[in-house]
């Protein structure tokens, strides 16, 4: 990290290519990290990114595309020809280069597929690039160590530097039989400190945890993180041995939900950036407002039909109460989901969604009566009738008890139906609040001033 | 993962405890992992939870404990007397140590370290528990493999050996010179295909990322996720070798961080889980209501000063807008702010403030006359005067560009100094906005229909 990345750089940078100044450029970014290169090249031009990604050997520029923003990766792999391409991918992991190929079109994927020299590598990656997304085979990597179980310690260890050099990091070697199916594993530390002599079944760990090739991302990111495996094998329904996924694929894949869950909450409906165009930013945003204003209009009608109270100087008062009701209602429904969706994730959400119901009234009565303690207080010092406060208080404290239900039985029910329960955190659960909220409202007004 | 954790396990555990079986019980769990035995203790009673621990050799039961419950572990460390604590932690890492020490009282944290047999183990939990919570210190383990720059490969790999079997996972090998500060590293893959003669200068990789002690663990989770790394030394100002923080401790503090984050969103204001009590729920989610209660009151405030045109036919129609208008400041305020907060966080929000904001103002102005006309159209089927729809739907998209504006200058200025944007992003904006959304709205309705 010596490079400091700032205007100045980019500056020098510019004028470096401008000038055609290879040598100079290439000393420059000799020693530098290719994630440093990446976000150097995800700030300039096209055509700049372009020319000193030609520039480089494909060794680094491989790494470097893999770090690139999406859309900029995009854009200069369309600077490239086929022939690029094979050669960048190439130099990369199977798991990596089926990435990059899987975001071209298909008939750019089969045209550059065809420029691979590397027979097994083209074919790790067209197996690759046939698992559905989100399955376990979409991230794992073809590249491991595996050692027969009838080899010797001394072939193994021979065998195991060979395929070593090939594998980024080894983490495991697994174990196999002679029909390819995973039967133990060894660590790296059990070779270095194994006896010299003897045959690999004397050292082997027969236990080993595996995924299936189509388990759900999510679900071996659990797995990973529960037993705190640092790579995991991947075996399909025969427990052949197909790949594996390193624990650096489930940071990714967590930090990838986590964004997601957290946008969700916000009402964003895509993956989208700071960073991107307003045209993408307008289209993950919209369809919450959307649904946010026909929230707003229901409530309208809900108005309308008490239209008659609002010349009383009394009762027209109870007006003003409704942005309240709707926020109390929203924020109440907000929390109780964002709570139950956390533990549906982290598998604690247990007992009977009776239970769970009766302990989110409890939860409610608490926060309810606290609350309608201060609109009383409120009420006092703003010379209101004790009635009126009361009436708020209380219709407010039906309010937060519906809203903390709903708020509880939305997500669970859409985890039962198979649903992300995520979706139901932020604007779905707001607005559908804010209709119930103001519907309960008036109607308890109703009821405690009898109108 | 042999046994299903069910009812029907747990009624079979309770009984063979009362019946005092210790045989079947240890032959029960004796293949089980460590995780999956923490999982049936979370759900046992106290009582029984500690009986298995007190029966299972100490070996097991750390890292049992390490998986527990924070909750559950807490409560059964009551039940245990600082020896046996002592031999608990003996059998773990350094940091896992240091992590349950901290969790004591001081008082019994000394009784508990003067009872620990292994001197190192206890200077290095001593250590550990100096370093500020959040520093690169707080989280990493003592536990690495060190060789000198001086050694020939021979004597390194007799040395690694004897290291590595005190280190869970190796990773990394790290060179220091004789002031032990940190000079460079190998690989065990590096070792495993050296020649079998030489000094270790031949084979050392002089570049060798690290961090500082006192370096916050956000900052460290970045800088491994950059460089794809999956264990980082860590030294101290003079570069000497503290220790190293590894990839799940890191996990973990993703986790953390983006459950906080999620729930910062959704208005609760601390670590709290589905499963936590009453009590604990009410603390952390009531002061954001009491917030969003202050809101709603503020805007009783704002609509009380037009009063007067409530008796008016056409004008007293605006008070059934104003959840709607709340609602949309809210969920845009939400939206700006949760796009910020996560560009904040993967630094993608570059570019002056002054740009940024407008970018928030375009995005507004397409979403707002979209929205607006859903408003006129509405108007329209709705038999509502064209001024009238005209004057909502003007207003309304003022107040989504006031509350984009808001929910993108927030965050940014709370970064600037200091503090975690996150909390800008939920309760805080939506009550702001609703208030701010109140006021403009009526304001502007006075402006057009000139009341």
């Amino acid at each position: 990290m010596e490079l400091e990345i700032n205007k100045e750089l980019f500056e020098h940078i510019e004028l470096l290519i401008q000038n055609q100044n290879d040598t100079a450029i290439l000393e420059m970014l000799a020693d530098e990290h290719h994630a440093d290169i990446a976000e150097i090249l995800d700030e300039l031009s096209l055509d700049n990114a372009t020319y000193i990604i030609k520039l480089l050997d494909s060794e680094k520029t491989s790494d470097i595309l893999m770090e690139l923003d999406e859309d900029i990766r995009e854009k200069i792999l369309g600077n490239l020809s086929a022939k690029e391409i094979a050669e960048e991918l190439e130099e990369l992991d199977s798991d990596d280069a089926a990435d990059i190929l899987g975001e071209l079109s298909e008939e750019r994927q089969e045209r550059v597929i065809s420029q691979i020299d590397d027979d097994e590598l083209a074919a790790d990656i067209k197996e690759l690039l046939t698992y559905e997304d989100d399955s376990a085979g979409s991230i794992m990597a073809k590249e491991l160590v595996k050692v027969n179980e009838n080899w010797t310690i001394p072939r193994c260890i021979k065998e195991m530097r060979l395929q070593a050099e090939e594998v980024t990091r080894v983490h495991s070697i697994y174990v196999i039989n002679d029909a390819e199916q995973l039967i133990g594993r060894l660590s790296l530390k059990d070779l270095l400190i194994a006896p010299a002599k003897g045959n690999i079944s004397k050292i082997v760990r027969p236990k080993v945890d595996s995924v299936n090739v189509i388990e759900n991302v999510e679900e071996v990111a659990k797995i990973m993180q529960k037993y705190d495996l640092e790579a995991i094998p991947v075996v399909d329904d025969k427990m052949i041995l197909l790949g594996r996924i390193t624990i650096d694929d489930i940071v990714d894949v967590m930090k990838e939900e986590a964004e997601k869950d957290y946008q969700l909450a916000a009402g964003i409906s895509q993956d989208v950036e700071a960073d991107d165009s307003i045209w993408e930013l307008t289209k993950a945003r919209l369809p919450w407002l959307v649904l946010g204003l026909f929230g707003g209009l229901g409530s309208v009608f809900i108005m309308e039909s008490y239209e008659d109270i609002m010349a009383n100087p009394t009762l027209g008062r109870l007006f003003f109460f409704t942005p309240l009701i709707a926020a109390m209602a929203g924020n109440v429904g907000v929390q109780s989901s964002a709570i139950i969706v956390q533990g549906l994730a982290n598998d604690v959400v247990k007992g009977s969604l009776f239970n769970r119901l009766l302990k989110e009234v409890g939860l409610s009565l608490i926060n309810g009566i606290v609350l309608g303690i201060l609109v009383i207080i409120f009420g006092i010092i703003t010379k209101m009738t004790f009635t009126f406060s009361l009436t708020i208080a209380i219709s407010m404290l039906c309010v937060i008890i519906v809203a903390a239900l709903i708020g509880t039985f939305v997500p669970i029910v859409l985890d039962k139906r198979g649903i992300d329960p995520a979706i139901a955190t932020g604007p779905f659960i707001t607005t559908s609040n804010d209709i119930f909220g103001i519907f309960l409202f008036f109607y308890i007004a109703k009821l405690m001033l009898g109108f």
